[in-house]
């Protein structure tokens, strides 16, 4: 069976936006692949290793939506970056045969420095995260990874890590293919990109009141102002969200939003119905794991365990071919 | 007991510059401190990743070396750098705290770059190798590393990283004072640095032949030509060695020479005589450790084992103390 890697970073609690997106990829992937699903906790430090104070809530956190969400222990190995120290060790051994060169032309990492403002506080880690996430990869010997669009410059420097490697030491990493991945576009409720800090998101594990007071703030047709004016859907965020979550109802809500027969209240208090429906199941069963702590992390404990085993031969054999063994 | 730890590269046979030098300021050590001595095989990689066919070769002849020259396993922990993997994790977490402007100043990594000729080609492990430095020393905790002069800023930038992670996440790492150490000068027999390329070192490992060879081809005074001829021994290779390995006689060869009394070829004899003579007991344990090569590797495996339990008990406090654990 062709193996797939993917992680994702421990930030926070997950939204909406991650269950369309990424989550059901995820739950997709394991159908379908041997699949390795990590929390890339190490490489939250590229960024925020000043506040480092909610890693372990937010490690915690992460692990409840997926399993919530319908990421099954049984079909991939869910682990913890952190967990499985070959991954630090391979990082180390490719930095030695990665041109510094390589990592300054990285576009991304010039666009965080600007975007955080880090100018001469970049981080040593944060210039080399491209070869901890080549590390995270090959060290499974991944065939696939699913990347958006915009991360396949920086799967071409893992495979131009591996290229390197198997030249110099011989044969022994696969040159991952990109799993070209679109995931769908949920945008904040006020139609800007959601994220925490602006409170515009819709959490996983929001409660049902929290979910509809904030649809019910949401941004619409700015010219539909009273109940009968007519509206224009394609400007509307609460539209954005019918068609991702209330695809039945979608075409009548056009319709109706156009001709002026459908208010804002009702069509808001309808997608907030629908959205808690969506949702409840996913609640429900994180509520249940929240009192099974123990048992979620037994499940990453173990993942992680599983995921050494296939990390650590990996690693005697780049060993190996470098005579470091 | 003080912590001591230093490292030493393993990139061939020593010679007797070596010997005199670090060597012997290991043996004087491991009688004072609680002494780390480590084979820094990972480091090797920083400059050498190209050619990696002799390491495994490297390495047993630097063991062979500190062995028979009286580095004592029961006095210090003698272990291999690639077999402590939490020196690999925790040059990753200090990879998160160090800004890349940091190494970017090291005078050191500039000049090496221009030795060698790397331009674009030289690695980020090589940028970062003051990382990976401070991770061998903090992981024990270290109070003193014995240091030339040269070296000063490489220390001064691994009291900087234990700074700012004790600022970042509490009380933890020791800052290392410099043990600074003067390693008497041995220069190669034709006045050269000592150097294997060059042919013009003496080696622990030579036979007797091969050190009188050596030194009967030694550049002497140029001016003195005639068994009879005047010397003056301040520009004679030969008289520097006698300096330093035969301190008995320095003094009546140096008015023998400059009388006109003593010839090259006698002084020279003399010389070889008196280095084979305090080579002969550490050459001969050299070739009795060699027939028991198992169980010098076993030194080193058990050393590796000791030193990962202390490194990996501060590796977890590191951890705890960033919330990762
Ligand atoms: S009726 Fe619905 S779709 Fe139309 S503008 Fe109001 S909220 Fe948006
Ligand atoms: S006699 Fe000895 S010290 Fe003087 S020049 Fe010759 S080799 Fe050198």
């Amino acid at each position: 069976m062709d193996v797939v890697v993917t992680g994702m970073r421990s930030t926070g609690e997950l939204h909406i936006g991650h269950l369309v997106g990424v989550i059901d990829n995820l739950k997709k992937l394991q159908e379908t692949y041997k699949s390795y699903f990590f929390i890339a906790d190490l490489h939250v430090l590229t960024t925020n290793y000043e506040h480092t104070e909610d890693f372990k809530k937010n490690r915690v956190s992460v692990m409840l939506d997926w399993l919530a969400s319908g990421v099954d222990p049984n079909k991939a190995t869910l682990f913890i970056q952190s967990k499985v120290p070959a991954h630090t060790y391979l990082h180390l051994l490719l930095s030695m045969i990665v041109p510094v060169s390589w990592l300054e032309r990285n576009p991304t990492v010039k666009e965080m420095i600007r975007d955080l403002d880090l100018k001469e506080n970049a981080s040593y880690g944060l210039l080399g995260y491209p070869v901890l996430m080549a590390s995270d990869i090959i060290l499974y010997k991944a065939k696939y990874v699913p990347v958006g669009k915009d991360q396949l410059p920086h799967l071409e420097m893992t495979r131009e890590m591996v290229r390197r490697f198997n030249y110099l030491y011989g044969e022994l990493f696969v040159e991952p293919q990109a799993l070209l991945t679109e995931f769908p576009y949920v945008p904040g409720i006020d139609g800007k990109k959601m994220s925490k800090s602006l409170e515009n998101d819709i959490k996983i594990s929001d409660t049902e009141e929290d979910t509809t007071k904030k649809i019910m703030k949401a941004v619409t047709d700015p010219q539909k102002i009273k109940l009968h004016d007519k509206g224009h859907p394609e400007v509307c965020n609460v539209f954005t969200y019918h068609k991702i979550f209330n695809k039945e109802e979608v075409n009548d809500i056009e319709r109706e939003c156009r001709s002026g027969e459908l208010g804002c209240v009702a069509c808001k208090r309808n997608l907030a119905n629908k959205l808690n429906e969506y949702l409840r199941p996913i609640r429900e069963k994180r509520e249940q794991l929240k009192n099974e702590i123990d048992k979620v992390e037994d499940i990453f404990e173990e993942g992680s365990k599983a995921a050494s085993l296939v990390a650590n031969a990996t690693l005697e054999e780049a060993l190996t071919k470098m005579n470091l063994k």
